[in-house]
């Protein structure tokens, strides 16, 4: 991978000569803020005060789902603290948001009688009746081999039994499973979860119904569960099994983006975005799904703030609501400044928790990613991640679409996340505080180089 | 550990050159069955039969808590296919047993209100009023702290939030925290999980009231859950809890221990005795608790009699019942057989589960070891665990008691075992195939030669 990006690079210079000469210049231009950039690392790795914010954020409030008073309670303690820690132009910025309530659910093996399964609705789910439906089930490995099945699906509840590969690839199944099954009458749907085999944890996380198709009831059950009735069935054994789901929405919730700023000092209008979300599921407290990239991200800024550095741009950290199902804080936030899209210069999100070894993601132009790879000379000495392909994120997605925004993900190892993602176990235990001290300093790093350094960013 | 064990070894030998000779000469001997025993240990490890039968038991009975039908399901079936392996005078040996019943449980935080806590009431709980206790949380980090803080346990619920260290020194603050905490008034009391931090895992066992004091609800909690709290407490928030427990006892059930054996070609009378406890808790599938125990013995058995191995003593199975929560199955089979306790030449229970890197434990006299030693040099080539101290086991003991009989554990590695351990994830994934067949292969084997071997062990 790594080898790949090397050659990729050089490829790039080697057909860009003149535009190479002219990052060259710049890097010897960018040398001038390693001292800057040391200071931010050094005040990043000797404190665990990020943790202990990460700790009093999910502590405090709990998991965040959009409508939640949690959520709501959180938006409030996010201002408060800003502000304490003199951050500047701190405020809130209004956003409607779907209000899903999970409800009371369950889900049994009752032939043979084998009691509770570990499940978890999946978000978005509609309710069934307080009694749940019971039906035999039929696995399936894939959506061919449901095609293949298709006539044994009408009234029974489909279990979609796919091996995780990675989240990107097997998620599919999650969203899109209940309009897979309804098509051929399955009266519920249950997805193995989606991530690596934990500890009998279920994964929630959102289904989307298709227009014209029964929304069926939809959970996901654990790896254990699934390999289970998979087992039993494949012994020839009939399964039948209640699926009690209670999830329905209440009319759309009043929640909000949190924005700080430091304001830059000659270039105010020119903007560089930080973020992450301060929603979350509804279980777990949200602490690596995406209380974590709030306070990395929070955390680059304050200590600029704390070190007395003010960039010649704006560095703009938002706090973004209702990523989780429905992604209204993004759309607002580009709602709201679209007219300035062209004044985003550069946009940056950690959404995928924090775990060693993180990488940082970059997408933007051959000149961007040039200019990125002189960055990255100057932060990988100081023991910061390299900078690879694969930049963008959910939240500053729509803002940097319409601006022609260059991206750039903070990323945590993927493996080990998706243990815990959307599950009870997202709590403050599963980041540790040196990676979190390495995320700040990363992100605070490459933040306050791009919104310092004499020419923009090229798109 | 093991540079000790054979330095202890090597001191032995030096003190006791006579018998060290006379073991000589039995290892001469015991190198005729080195071919017997490694024809097993290729039967057991050629082959998962092991483990799709332990699977099956999993799978078909789920979790088997005294008293429950799940329990009696597994005896019959077991009675059932040990018939079809061939063994000889299978049977069951009827035991009465505790009846407890879990019922309704749940905890939440109500002030601050932050939702539910991951908990597992304890075995043997009493019911809280449906409503539950509602009280502030007093946490404490162990005896002392307890006993420091008495003025303040009254009308509280006490949490011991006694971090993990190894099971035998942590789970006293399991069995015996209702009485400590009712002592000064506690109104309930909760136990940090006795095990490794999982993914919000609650672990359940056995608590133990004390006659004179009231019996409070008691339940374990994760240990984030137990963290949060106490980052909470220490932060000065005020803490208060719903504890809503539904335990209670039926009347004495009918169970069974279920016995198989192979009588002895010469000294059928002489007895080496193997075996693991059938019932579980009442969560997860008690696969590697105690369901792999069962099934790597019976496995031992069933290859002896696959292969047409008849050694001289009888080897006899014992699928205990109720050992988690009474020990009423060994003691039956101590009552049962009590006056032919010294016909048992040798006693081996597994019941740690049968992670890499497993070992044997073994106690007895000196000569006894030194015998196991000579036995151990027969194995250790063939890639079989070396054996070590620490044998006996909980349903072994009481017939050991009686009769002086060397016990020996086949102990799997504890520190990954405690992490499911008595919790809703001991389920069949927990056991990796290749360690269950080296289970199979070790038991067999050391079964085998201490049955077969013209003298019988040293008590």
């Amino acid at each position: 991978m790594r080898a790949l990006r090397r050659l990729l690079a050089a490829a790039v210079v080697l057909v860009l000569p003149m535009q190479a000469l002219h990052a060259q210049s710049s890097a010897n231009f960018l040398s001038m803020y390693r001292e800057d950039v040391a200071r931010l690392v050094r005040a990043a790795t000797s404190s665990d005060f990020a943790w202990r914010r990460l700790a009093e954020l999910t502590d405090l409030h709990g998991p965040r789902l959009s409508g939640s008073d949690n959520l709501t309670r959180a938006i409030a303690w996010s201002v408060e603290k800003m502000k304490a820690d003199g951050l500047e132009n701190v405020h809130t910025e209004k956003v409607m948001v779907p209000h899903w309530i999970r409800g009371q659910e369950r889900a049994e093996l009752v032939d043979p009688p084998f009691g509770d399964v570990a499940m978890l609705g999946l978000g978005g789910t509609v309710a069934t009746p307080p009694e749940g439906v019971v039906a035999e089930v039929l696995p399936v490995n894939n959506f061919d081999d449901l095609q293949t099945h298709a006539a044994d699906a009408k009234g029974r509840i489909v279990l979609f039994n796919v091996p995780y590969t990675n989240y990107s690839e097997t998620v599919t199944y999650r969203t899109t499973s209940a309009a897979a099954a309804a098509q051929f009458g399955a009266v519920g749907v249950l997805v193995r979860s989606v991530g690596p085999t934990g500890l009998r944890t279920a994964h929630t996380g959102s289904v989307t119904y298709a227009p014209g198709l029964p929304e069926i009831p939809a959970a996901s059950i654990s790896a254990e569960d699934a390999n289970r009735i998979v087992r039993l069935t494949a012994r020839g054994h009939y399964v039948r099994m209640r699926l009690v789901t209670g999830g329905h929405y209440e009319p759309d919730a009043e929640s909000a983006n949190v924005v700080a700023e430091i304001r830059g000092r000659e270039k105010p209008d020119e903007i560089v975005l930080i973020g992450g979300h301060l929603d979350s599921w509804d279980v777990g407290t949200g602490a690596a799904d995406d209380g974590v990239g709030c306070v990395a991200t929070w955390e680059a800024l304050r200590l600029m703030k704390h070190l007395g550095l003010r960039p010649r741009r704006t560095v703009r950290l938002v706090l973004f609501t209702n990523e989780e199902n429905g992604l209204r804080g993004a759309n607002a936030y580009a709602d709201r400044y679209g007219e300035m899209a062209g004044n985003h210069v550069f946009a940056l999100e950690s959404d995928s928790g924090v775990l060693s070894p993180a990488t940082f993601g970059f997408s933007g132009s051959t000149a961007a990613r040039l200019m990125m790879a002189q960055i990255g000379a100057l932060l990988t000495p100081l023991g910061l991640p390299e900078i690879g392909p694969g930049g963008g994120g959910a939240d500053i997605g729509p803002i940097a679409q319409l601006g022609n925004v260059p991206t750039m993900a903070y990323l945590g190892d993927a493996t080990r996340f998706f243990v815990f993602h959307h599950t009870a176990a997202d709590t403050v235990e599963r980041v540790a505080p040196d990676d979190l001290s390495r995320a700040a300093a990363s992100i605070a790093a490459v933040t306050y180089v791009v919104a310092e350094m004499p020419e923009r960013l090229p798109r």
